[in-house]
Formats: structure tokens, C-alpha cells, sequence
């Protein structure tokens, strides 16, 4: 597979497995999908689909997710602890080999006219497909919710990018982009001090200061008598893990604690590794095209 | 592909570019074969095919060498300076995903035995596929190259693992075994010294003292001004290049000397680069199954 894009679109249905599965089942059997895993949240009554291909298979892959979970979720009963607007609340297209952001962004485009075409579903494009600053937020986008949406697309300001200027009666509206890909990255300190991680984090993060794609916050683990660094890692390749991780031990040492450990949540790009060794090990000309297993990739 | 395994079979021919591209031609036929590169020396007069598949693919591979090879190539008309007693020379089976260095010791018996049924050319096991140890190192089993095997056969110590007890008219003897990947791995040094590279060498190799896997020597950058540790790794899961270039790193100190960079030369499995990763950002908890790409190669 010369090109693989990530595709994770989140579902408002967390709940009844039997759904959740009809769903997977019909992305599964798109064409060039590889559907990599769901993971279900009952308090959220959320669902989160993970599936890599080619733009053809991914856009494949979410035309039938449409297909499968519009007919099977009425957003007016719908209740859960998670913000959301939508039957299929939000869909990210992230390049990982052989595609570009931009490439994504033009697959978003062509996805979002597609799915507001075929079901009357209004279509925000958001992230780096964004339309305007505004849209560019999915937080900002989804205020209002469900059940807001009708009043809130009475402002032109909320016009959407495709289809129609009402949401659908029970799917609601949905939001289309791409992004970089996202590396939930966490790292443990040796002490029960959660000022440290939160002193830490905030120096860290963007908002604050600091790395311009780190969000970061402090947290407790109270099991292991430490406190943690919690990050999101939004563009691994302008900031690097190991700067980021670096960065945290120098300011624990000020307060004279250690990095007990570090770790990545979830799945990440191979390439976010490398990075890491190729900079401890001071790596000259290394390339991708080195490593056997992503030359199997290439056709 | 969920089982990957390398082979990168040595053939004595490295001047006739029209007969070492019918050899990769046979090889990119054999099914479910990737070649991904042949490199010739012409005055080794020898070339290097790499090519991965699943543990069919890559028998299929080297029989289609073998078939291709032996009516191409007439050692006694052979000259290089490269040590050789095979028209296909040696023939080593690489575990890289999901298959173990035992799979590839029975591999390599079950391609010795079919070679030598099919073509009459005696067959030697080496590396970890060995029968005995003196049979484990293959300069050991080489020498008296091709014009002194008839004569070196005559003693029952170098009665062959498979075929007849006497070499191949023209196609002479093989070695076929199983090893672990080999990263050639080199670490520079801010230094014209050579005796700082080659004192450093000794500290880390495993005839001196050193790592069980490291082969090191130290080598002149005359262009760059510098020295360099060049490093053969032969087992990077057991003795890890972040441990080597630790260790280097160290003892170059000691000398004033500073690491400039290091380099990988050719290919490299994944897990190499993951181990380092793993190491410096001191990953708890991590598996490659964490790695979008890795995924992908599952099926």
C-alpha cells in the first residue's frame, strides 16, 4: 500500500453493541479498508472507528459507515456525557505514508460534498480543511450541540460548507477534516506532587508558552503513588516527542524529580520513533527507505 | 504479509550486468518474492540480492536463483578478490516479522536438501543452522575456496550436509543457514585520531572484551576529517545499538573526543529503531502493535 490515510470517525453510539458492530461490519466490507479496531464508551454513548487505506478505501470506508450508522441513531434520544452533533459526530482524514495534509484536506472536501449529497446531512469542514479561523476548531463548531444546531445555523455566520441550511432530523450534522496524525503521549514522574506535573505541563504546552503542538495537563496516579504529564502530541513532526520529553525532565530537575517512565497511548506513526532514535543516535542521512518493513509498504 | 523473512543470497558474478539482471529477473518472477535491491562489486565479481517474503515465498526465491545461477555461472573461469567457493555462494535466511531464527534454521535445511537433490551441489549448514561448530563460521567452511574443495572434501570432517561428496564441476558448494539481521552501524568521531576509533573498537567488540554481537574496527574518514567505529551489530535485539553508542560515547570521552554522528549503512528492521526509542524516552509498556505501519503488515 503505497499511500495510507487514517480515518477515525467518531459515532454518537456507545451503548448497543449489536449497532456498534452492524457498523464496523459494513466499514470492514469497504472495499481496501483495513478496520484496525472500535472503541466504545458507554458514559459517552460514543463509539471511535479506526481504519487505514488508500483515499479511495478510506472515503469508501466512510461512505459505508454513513450508510450503516444514519439509519440506526436518532440523535433526538440520544444522551451521553460526551458534547456531540451529530449521528456521525466527527470525521478525520490523517495522512500516515506516501500523502500529504493537503491531500487529505482535498479527500475531506470531496468526502463532506459526498455525504451531504447522498443523506441531507449538513457538512462543516474543520481543522486544516477549515473553511475560515472560526470553523477551524471542532470545539467551536459543535457549541450548541444537537440540539442547539437548528437555531445556531439561523446565523449566516454558520452556513454550512456542504448541504443543507438545517440539520438532519436525527442525524444532525457532522464535521469533516484533516489533521496531523495525534499522538496521545504521557510521561511519569517520581514524585506524588500533582503541582510538579501541573507546574510542568503548563510550561510545555502551547497555551502557556510553550511547544506550539502540546497540550498538556497535570494528573494524579494515585495506584502508583506518582503524578503525570498528560499530552497530546498534535504535530509530531514540528514538535518532536524526545524535544518534548527533554524538555519535561530539565524543568522536573529544577524541582529535583525524575522521569520514572514514559509512554504512548494508542497507535502512532512509525515515523514518530525513528525521529526519537535518530536523534539520541545522532542518526546522519537516515531515511525511512532504510527500514525493511516500510519497504514492504511501498507497493 | 504476517511473516517476514529476508534472504540475501551471494552470487559470483559481478562484471556481466546482463546475466546478474536474468538472476534478479528469475527472482522477481518466483511468487510472493519482493526484491528489493542487487548490489554488484565488480572486482569482488559478486553480487548481493535482497529480497523478503513470507517463508514459501523466499524458498520459491532461491530456487529460482539456483535455477537461473548455475547454468550463468562457470567458477573455474571465475576471478574476484573476493573470497568464494559457489556460484551461488552463500545463502543466508533472516528473521524480520514473525518468524523466529528456528523457523529459519528449518528453512534452510529444507532449501539445503532441495538444492542439493536438484542441482548435485554439495550443501553446507552454517551460522545457526550449523551441524557442528566448526561448520558455524563460514570463512571457516570457505576456505580453500572453490579450486580446493575436490581436496578438502576428501576428509570426512567436511562431508557435506546434503549432496554428493564431491563439488559441483562448475557450481562448486553452498553455504545456506539461518542469523539474525545484521545492521552495519558506524559511529563517527570528532577526532583525525585512528588510534582513538581503533582503541574505542577494541573496548567494544567481542573478541576484545566487548559486546556478545559486535564486530568493530576503527576506520579513517580522510574527506571528513575524522575517524570512525565501524560496526558490525549481529544480534541488535541482544546487544542494542543504544547500548553501543553508549558505550562509545563513554569511552571517547575519556579521550576528549566527542560522537558526531552515527549512521546505519544499508537496511534495518523496524525494531532496531523502536529499541532506541524505547530506551531514550524509557517507554513503558510499548509494543510494536502500537505502530499504524507495523499493523498493516499484519495480514
Amino acid at each position: 500500500m503505497r499511500t495510507v490515510i487514517e480515518c477515525v470517525p467518531n459515532v454518537s453510539e456507545g451503548r448497543d453493541r449489536e449497532r456498534v458492530e452492524e457498523i464496523a461490519e459494513a466499514v470492514r466490507r469497504a472495499p481496501g479498508v483495513r478496520l484496525l479496531g472500535v472503541s466504545s464508551d458507554a458514559s459517552h454513548n460514543r463509539s471511535v472507528f479506526t481504519f487505514l487505506g488508500d483515499a479511495a478505501a478510506v472515503r469508501a470506508g466512510v461512505e459505508a459507515l454513513f450508510e450503516a450508522a444514519v439509519p440506526r441513531i436518532d440523535l433526538t434520544r440520544h444522551e451521553g456525557e460526551h458534547p456531540r452533533m451529530g449521528a456521525v459526530d466527527v470525521v478525520p482524514f490523517i495522512p500516515i505514508r506516501g500523502a500529504s495534509v493537503e491531500d487529505c484536506v482535498s479527500l475531506s472536501r470531496d468526502v463532506g460534498a459526498a455525504i451531504a449529497a447522498r443523506h441531507g446531512i449538513p457538512v462543516y469542514l474543520y481543522e486544516d480543511s477549515a473553511t475560515s479561523e472560526a470553523r477551524r476548531n471542532l470545539a467551536e463548531i459543535r457549541k450548541g450541540e444537537f440540539e442547539g444546531f437548528a437555531e445556531k445555523m439561523k446565523d449566516p455566520k454558520w452556513a454550512p460548507d456542504f448541504g443543507p441550511a438545517a440539520p438532519h432530523p436525527t442525524a444532525g450534522v457532522v464535521a469533516v477534516g484533516a489533521r496531523p496524525p495525534l499522538i496521545a503521549y504521557n510521561v511519569n514522574l517520581g514524585t506524588k506532587d500533582l503541582k510538579v506535573a501541573d507546574s510542568i505541563a503548563k510550561s510545555i504546552r502551547h497555551i502557556s508558552g510553550g511547544f506550539r503542538f502540546v497540550k498538556a495537563m497535570g494528573v494524579e496516579l494515585a495506584d502508583r503513588g506518582q503524578v503525570q504529564v498528560s499530552i497530546n502530541m498534535t504535530n509530531f513532526k514540528k514538535t518532536p516527542l524526545h524535544r518534548v520529553f527533554e524538555c519535561v525532565r530539565s524543568e522536573a530537575a529544577r524541582y529535583g524529580v525524575q522521569i520514572v517512565g514514559s509512554e504512548i497511548v494508542g497507535l502512532t506513526p512509525a515515523e514518530a520513533l525513528f525521529l526519537a532514535a535518530e536523534h539520541y543516535l545522532r542518526l546522519e542521512g537516515f531515511s525511512s527507505d532504510q527500514v525493511l518493513e516500510m519497504r514492504l509498504l511501498e507497493e
